[in-house]
């Protein structure tokens, strides 16, 4: 049965289950490319492969793939590339926010120190950008390298903007459509552009991408604000403490009046013990988190136009399933 | 007059004067690929890019590019790409070092912190090889990422080993080659790879690169043990005490007898007040730096024999001036 895309089914998962053989390719083909690091290296090559990444966007860019014709070879390759530069971006954020475990295990800088570490990552990026010369494509190249500056760059503005009250909506969505939109974005495009699809779906698929990593970056950010430890197995509530304003709070910034908002500040800024669980208390109260949500919900809902034309497999339909999956976890932040 | 290839000039200096005119549009171009990037970062791009680098890379481009036929746009473009990713390095190198200054001002992290700074080497890093793309050639995109990858590579064999007394002097080669020559010979190689040169012709220059820019290493290593900090300008004395076993020390440990590598061993592991002054001093006794200091200039009778077929220019004269450039400054470092 097709997935619909205007009802939402009940208890949507993640359709990493129908591209499981394609996965285990990408897998084999990151072990793979671990060999290709210097026999000295290899080892911490492979602990961050082992131990880092969901491999959401190796399975964007499969199930892309397979609702655009079939996927090849290319469509993992590419799956391959953003996922190591998505692990090399992790193992700097883990640096950069002192991080001692990631899923459970020793981050690299806990394990091996800071310099390692940044080193670690400069060769996973340098390595994924070697990588993706294999296309023959320079226009692949240039859309790879592009991704992966957009990220580095809506990293700094997040990093350069922490406790900076004037951060606008505007600010706050351009920086998570460069950090997380851009290598979804990529994956989607870039799988579309390797089936050879005409340039108005591969735009579209572009949406799709950047749009659905729009969503997913706001449930991160509202599940940081009311998720449970415990579910979510890391430590959260963290991003108020490093003074990253997220769309919740920032909505609640909005709708306040301005003796509220002077209040706010002063919570933000002081952070004496008890102020974010109550910003975080007064988010909820306001409306301020279901706002978030909903926005996501909208963007969601334009993911599923987006890929609308192509439905007819069971790929397209994944791609459908994949959003009401995350409309899902998002309408469980709602309180 | 022509350079000779066998006998020392008097006084070589680097040639950047030669060159001044195209390292200006080198300057101008890396200033202008500063605004490729997003409005909130050009700022601290712009400071990594005033502060760091002597261009010695992009000056070694384009003196190929005069020495294999004129020098063109493409050369001045991969001089600018190599120098960013050296610039990635520098500021990569810093923080692993803890360094406050370079070149007489900040650094990137003791101006805005190490989160900032890991972000902004992977921004300059990514917006390297994106750039590389603009050549249309998959060949150079894949040449430019791995040399960015070697230089990874290298920095983190090298941190891995400090303090390993078991370094041997392969390993001390494959890191300096990697860490340093490949970005040299990326230079030198591909510039004549964009002039047409034939495949014979790149590979010596390439060769040129490698020993030229091993040989920088090896100088600057004996200069950490015997150089004046006021006239180097930076910090010296430093290697040891992080643990980097260079060509002098390994040079040190070879001759000696077991009972002298024991003695050496404890005072480099232990490091008490006097014990790395010491060391130098009986390097030095030994001519444990003058023999790294021949095995330098060995390597830069190499390079000259590598870029001879090309005499006849006052670029390819250029090219040897600087072997002897280098000479000299190594002859000061015997004692």
């Amino acid at each position: 049965m097709a997935a619909s895309t205007t009802t939402p089914p009940r208890n949507s998962t993640f359709p990493f289950d129908l591209v499981r053989p394609e996965l285990d390719r990408v897998e084999a083909a990151i072990r793979e490319q671990v060999r290709a690091f210097d026999p000295a290296i290899e080892p911490y090559v492979a602990y961050v492969c082992n131990t880092s990444g969901k491999r959401i966007r190796p399975a964007l860019a499969i199930l892309v793939g397979g609702a655009t014709g079939s996927v090849s070879d290319d469509h993992i390759k590419i799956g391959v590339v953003l996922e190591l530069i998505h692990m090399a971006t992790l193992v700097h954020d883990d640096i950069m926010d002192g991080a001692t475990t990631r899923r459970m295990v020793p981050t690299a800088n806990a394990k091996w120190g800071n310099a390692l570490s940044v080193l670690l990552g400069d060769a996973l990026f340098s390595h994924a950008l070697t990588l993706a010369t294999d296309f023959g494509s320079i226009d692949i190249c240039r859309k790879v390298g592009r991704a992966s500056r957009e990220v580095c760059q809506g990293e700094i503005i997040q990093t350069q903007r922490r406790f900076d009250l004037s951060l606008g909506k505007d600010d706050y969505f351009r920086i998570i459509e460069m950090k997380t939109g851009a290598l979804f974005a990529a994956a989607t495009a870039l799988a579309g552009l390797l089936s050879g699809v005409d340039a108005a779906t591969e735009e579209r698929l572009y949406g799709y991408g950047m749009k659905l990593g729009t969503a997913y970056q706001i449930y991160d950010d509202c599940l940081d604000l009311v998720g449970s430890e415990e579910v979510v197995g890391k430590t959260l509530r963290t991003d108020l403490a490093k003074g990253k304003l997220t769309l919740p709070i920032l909505n609640l910034l909005e709708s306040a009046t301005e003796a509220q908002r002077t209040k706010l500040n002063k919570r933000i800024l002081d952070q004496e013990p008890l102020d974010l669980p109550v910003v975080v208390g007064i988010a909820e109260y306001e409306g301020a988190i279901e706002r978030a949500v909903d926005t996501a919900l909208g963007l969601l809902e334009e993911c599923r136009r987006d890929v609308e034309p192509l439905a007819g497999s069971v790929y397209a339909d994944a791609l459908v399933q994949i959003t009401w999956f995350l409309a899902g976890l998002l309408d469980k932040c709602r309180r």
